[in-house]
């Protein structure tokens, strides 16, 4: 199918995933590029849609490339419907970047609880009203990366699925199982009830972080970037920590502060598992 | 002073700052919103202009924040002109966010290598073709917390005094010293004549991070989001360096790469320090 008018409907639906409430009301969202979409179809995420701008906008490598990519695409097992755009069409649903000239629409993966916490001794990471997208994604992406089994995002937080945090999570967000609680509260009762010890990083605690021993159930929470950790966390917490800093610095980036908590979980299991 | 013409030369100046080639000719660049000069005048960065958006176009808590920056600003030894600016003048000017109402024409900082080295002992953090402002910005944010003595960005690098790059920063330009070598050869041999050891992060490298001795005299070299570090970095490593990812993960962050292994450094010379 080719569409030319940048009416149309399922053009229309596609700009709407722009939004944060209609991703939420219809559990879609965008994925830009062939490099994550081919990642998204080798980790079984269902793609409803495959937008393709017109073969005869683009250089003739890219061409090859998009064709690679759509035969993989009809090799899955519910192939994505796939259409072809005009760049006119193509640039009213894309807002940012440079899709190289393929987007899809894609479907959230639901977790229940248990799914969630399926692996034992899991770390997990909690994100405590995140609301830049570049963090959010980068957070996701450090968080598969240093082993952890998943991510919460209490309500409050941005949205994982915004376009530029599923850019920033390069793939993560199709692998790591997220759980969205509507509540701080009903969040700690769930880690609670799975054997999660919950650490919050807090400027001036006592403790440092690498004096925590995090190598197994460890819910690692971080806070907003303006405001860090809310109260309710520091309620709930069963650790308190604290990233040194020299210099007169006074805080470091919200992603950055995360990173280094997981990496150190990372780094007491892998020397632990080594010696 | 009162500005209410965008085609003023004084507004067309500041307009300039925002491409980096006027910044590199004229080594001047922007700071935005009242938290960072206040910042930038505590540190003694030398600011030529004040911008100040016409209290009438301001609530009465912003107008008394920033008399008492206005204030701040008189006392100093070289204080900078003060204008003030209609809110036509005042956007053409500021390209990003919300600036709250004033804005800085600042100098950089200039070092010799000789000043750069002046720490004995200090680790040193190395950008080699790192684009993205915010990367750059909280990759200079995080050296400083994590005690570095100065970074050094080799030509080929983004532009750490672009306004993306200096919001990141959080601060951490107006005290973190900087050098900007002129190749990436000219890098390498200031570095060893400083008995620095060059540290390079590369994919599959054998050690894993936190088996180097980074407690001083390190040299740490971040390589460019896409294509990592340079044949040149690699040729010139003295020890070459993995972080360890779990899952499918590919790669992570180049922020966050570099955020890793500077605080597992730093948390070297702690816990050496305290036992």
């Amino acid at each position: 199918m080719r569409i030319t008018s940048p009416d149309n409907r399922r053009v229309r639906r596609a700009v709407s995933l722009n939004a944060r409430k209609h991703r939420d009301a219809s559990g879609l969202y965008l994925v830009e590029g062939p490099n994550l979409i081919r990642e998204a179809l080798q980790e079984n995420v269902a793609l409803r849609t495959l937008f393709f701008l017109s073969e005869e906008e683009l250089p003739d490598a890219r061409i090859l490339e998009l064709q690679s990519l759509k035969a993989l695409a009809e090799t899955g097992e519910h192939p994505p419907e796939i259409i072809l755009l005009d760049r006119i069409c193509f640039e009213k649903i894309v807002r940012t970047g440079t899709p190289q000239g393929v987007l899809a629409v894609a479907e959230k993966s639901v977790y229940t609880e248990q799914d969630y916490f399926a692996q034992s001794g899991g770390n997990v990471l909690v994100l405590d009203r995140i609301q830049d997208p570049g963090n959010l994604g980068t957070l996701l992406r450090t968080a598969e990366a240093a082993g952890f089994s998943g991510a919460m995002l209490p309500k409050g937080c941005g949205d994982a699925y915004g376009p530029k945090a599923v850019r920033a999570a390069a793939g993560a967000l199709f692998r790591l199982p997220l759980l969205f609680p509507d509540t701080p509260g009903n969040a700690v009762r769930m880690l609670r009830s799975h054997g999660k010890k919950i650490f919050v990083a807090v400027a001036g605690a006592h403790t440092p972080y690498y004096d925590c021993a995090l190598t197994r159930d460890a819910a690692v929470v971080v806070g907003n970037e303006g405001n860090g950790v809310s109260e309710e966390w520091i309620r709930a917490a069963d650790c308190m920590l604290s990233i040194p800093m020299a210099g007169r610095s006074e805080s470091l980036n919200a992603a950055l502060a995360g990173g280094i908590i997981m990496y150190e979980a990372f780094r007491q299991k892998l020397v632990r598992t080594h010696s």
